[in-house]
């Protein structure tokens, strides 16, 4: 059965049937729209056995091309290569750093060359660190009032996938935890997760590196380090579910193979019922299509082929959203 | 005024007066329960410039010390001894260790020698790695059955403090999100916390070291390492409670100069209303008397130090509690 789309006379009930109004209207009918719904209804009825307890109902959600794209290149790259132009008017003797010259001309494969990513390392530190955490939020809520992505000439923020939009409330509204576990640092994501998905700043579990505090005369103070930096990715994913929540999930949503980790601690040989959805990007015309490229960072290949025998839901894209972004 | 003691036909609301029933029963009247529920009055009336916004209203609290007792010796340490007793049955080898023998008599001091603590580290690795996370859980489940305390007789998790949790019940009561900030070990504490003090897995921020993930034949598995070894204690405590939570706390319970460095973060220039609270040992007739010791683990000397400038009430033992333990 489906939810059949309706006039909706009485915002949230069908005034004539009592059902209650598609609660999923972004995602076309189908298998993966189907899936989403009966698991959660499944989940929640206490009549079921598959009841899960509302303390067990945590979900976990990458950001970067599941809550919003990463393409040309990941929103936080772009913020990164933003503050680099800002600050060579102020201090110029940075044009000569050929790592700075790199991240300008957008070269992220000569930032990434390598194995200790002398690259990446070093536009961080000129970005991301020797800074207060007070001082790097406010660059970062300034950015975001003023930077425009370049095809689609919107805020950045205000280029979160609808459809996801509505899976992260459908679950809240059934008391799911949503979690944010993202590559993402997550001083940069906190800025403004908790206005644009409704997620606090506690459920977001991201990238790291030590602050340093100290009691200053006017306060005190947290200051960004690149120390024992922790990349969430792969591997990491699960290590730092289990640091940061304690407790497994029964929803994980993720788009890349950066995600199979925490897709195979969500879903494999859970006692509890589970969930795993998988965004694929097949549509270059309304947004990108690019995981199925091997060499792309955002790459979806182990994952999506194990994606059967795991039983994990794929949002294809094309087929499966009818809008892309908020208000379209 | 006071909230004066009636006897309650109503549980939760005074028939007579219609003033709430007294949520801090084990507090003796006095400023330090004053102080307590003023603020929580204030910060949670809307009509109050003071109003907090429920995100806002961030609680933290240490454990040893705060929660339940650190004495003879943290309870963790003392876990970890039981589980050497344990294993020295099945690996005698291990009683020709020198840190072995000072673990089994108690001789904390030998094993907290040297900058680089080889002695605790010796123990730890012996007790709290190298094994999965389910299986240290079992260990420390089992333990919580089994063990009692050397004076009081019961089971530790059944010697937590009364008033404190009033407390987190009064701050729950009134919309706060309780954390525990603690030195102890996060996946130690995660094992009972949420039964014991009903603070959810998520909410637990403590000492904590990698684990590495692997995806075996019976499903996915995480083990425990030493590597990276966090330890949340002074300076740590408020950076580790900028990755966690990422906001600053309003209210903050310590009982040490350890918890002195996240009451600074707390309260210090804080924009929002904030509350300190420093629980301190003062009562070695019906728990220990012993944070004025400058010796002690738990010493409680430069924040006590501190408390009348920075405004973080005080709650003596002897003086401010009229019940310690639940049920006596």
């Amino acid at each position: 059965m489906g939810f059949p789309e309706v006039p909706q006379l009485n915002p949230g009930l069908d005034a004539i049937t009592f059902m209650p109004a598609d609660p999923l209207p972004s995602w076309n009918e189908g298998p993966t729209k189907q899936g989403i719904l009966a698991f959660v209804a499944r989940v929640t009825d206490e009549t079921s056995p598959d009841f899960l307890p509302v303390a067990e109902r945590i979900a976990v959600h990458d950001n970067d091309g599941t809550l919003w794209p990463e393409n040309p290149m990941p929103f936080q790259a772009a913020f990164a290569i933003d503050e680099l132009k800002r600050r060579i008017h102020v201090e110029p003797e940075l044009t000569g750093d050929l790592m700075v010259q790199a991240a300008l001309a957008g070269d992220l494969q000569e930032l990434l060359k390598g194995d200790d990513f002398a690259g990446l390392m070093r536009i961080l530190a000129l970005t991301h660190a020797g800074m207060t955490t007070d001082d790097f939020r406010h660059a970062v809520e300034s950015w975001l009032t003023t930077a425009t992505h370049p095809r689609f000439g919107r805020p950045y923020d205000a280029l979160t996938y609808q459809p996801m939009q509505e899976l992260l409330d459908l679950l809240r509204a059934h008391d799911f935890k949503n979690f944010i576990v993202s590559g993402g640092g997550v001083d940069f994501m906190r800025v403004w997760v908790e206005r644009v998905y409704g997620i606090p700043n506690e459920q977001v579990v991201g990238s790291v590196a030590r602050t340093v505090f100290e009691l200053r005369d006017d306060g005190p103070v947290l200051t960004k380090t690149l120390d024992h930096l922790f990349v969430n990715d792969r591997e990491g994913k699960p290590v730092a579910i289990h640091h940061h929540i304690g407790r497994r999930p029964v929803v994980c949503c993720g788009n890349s193979d950066g995600d199979h980790a925490m897709l195979q601690y969500t879903t494999i040989k859970n006692p509890r019922p589970s969930m795993g959805i998988l965004v694929h990007h097949t549509d270059d015309e309304r947004e990108y299509a690019y995981d199925a490229r091997t060499t792309s960072t955002g790459k979806l290949v182990e994952a999506l082929k194990a994606a059967p025998e795991r039983g994990w839901l794929v949002a294809d894209m094309k087929q499966d959203w009818n809008t892309i972004f908020p208000n379209q």
